[in-house]
């Protein structure tokens, strides 16, 4: 394997990184999306999670200022909407009326979920961290919304209807309903 | 959408959660893995990823002394060593040994990559910000190895060989080796 690896520059290259549509509601009740791939979830208790974001984005002043955001998790069906949510500036364009994607109400802060997302936590930022060409927002997840068909009786995740996206390298990925154990792949 | 969706006690589910083994040199030499999936990329300029981790983990001390570690990515055929680095102790096992993986030198830091994982991110601490239950570190990425087959003649991740791993809420997930575009899947 060593003879067979090349040293490159430096680059994040983690894999897989998870697509995220982050939505956000400004002081003045105007809604935002944009399409974040840079995050990961940071801490069990509580419960938070990190988003990067460029400082010229729309989204990034919004939530410097009202210190709150929510990550929806995307599916497969929602790759056109996520792809205009990553390439449109919502400095420009209502992103939620261009995409079509419909809003859900929050519980417990202000900006809206995506109704078609099937996950979507309510976070509150706790600590921002100048990095470079992003600033990380850490942030407490304060509820967690999941469709039935995603939730077992005993609250654990049901795998095997997990439709999410991941970001290649310039590509959307898709994530394999199955569970992996010691015999291999069982495809679902 | 909206009836269908339960509302939840907060929980981290960002998805999909990579899954990596994150190797540390000690001051005396000895080497560490442990298996984490509370991570994901922070920033582009300088490329920087975070890694959490929980305090009582031999690695986290390893890591705050040393302030280095590599970033791993094992792909299917390593999940019985995933399994063990993250079920086993570093204070009471040799994980190598153990997992039977071989060590291949970094360029940069002390810290041993991981030769069968296709990739390997060497990686320096810049800060860590205690959260809870885990401490995050936000490191810079200094060097990145991949795999010949992955890396295309523009430097690209060859996305259809990338075969990692992501983490479901106590099951191992495969990353689908395809392409997603606006046709709908193509697999690969």
């Amino acid at each position: 394997m060593e003879r067979t690896k090349k040293k490159m520059s430096p680059r994040p290259w983690l894999f897989p990184r998870p697509v995220l549509l982050v939505s956000t509601r400004d002081g003045a009740g105007r809604d935002n999306l944009i399409t974040v791939s840079w995050a990961g979830v940071a801490c069990t208790r509580p419960p938070m999670v990190t988003v990067s974001l460029r400082r010229s984005r729309a989204s990034h002043a919004v939530i410097c200022a009202t210190r709150e955001f929510v990550a929806n998790i995307p599916t497969s069906r929602q790759m056109a909407e996520v792809e205009l949510c990553g390439t449109q500036c919502g400095k420009d364009t209502d992103k939620f009326a261009a995409s079509g994607l419909a809003k859900q109400a929050s519980t417990i802060i202000a900006a809206p979920m995506v109704a078609e997302c099937p996950i979507n936590l309510e976070c509150q930022v706790r600590q921002i961290v100048p990095l470079g060409s992003h600033d990380l927002f850490i942030a407490e997840v304060v509820k967690t919304h999941a469709h039935h068909a995603l939730v077992g009786e005993d609250g654990q995740l049901e795998v095997e209807h997990l439709d999410c996206l991941a970001w290649g390298d310039g590509d959307f990925l898709r994530l394999l309903k199955g569970r992996l154990g010691q015999r291999g792949l069982a495809v679902r």
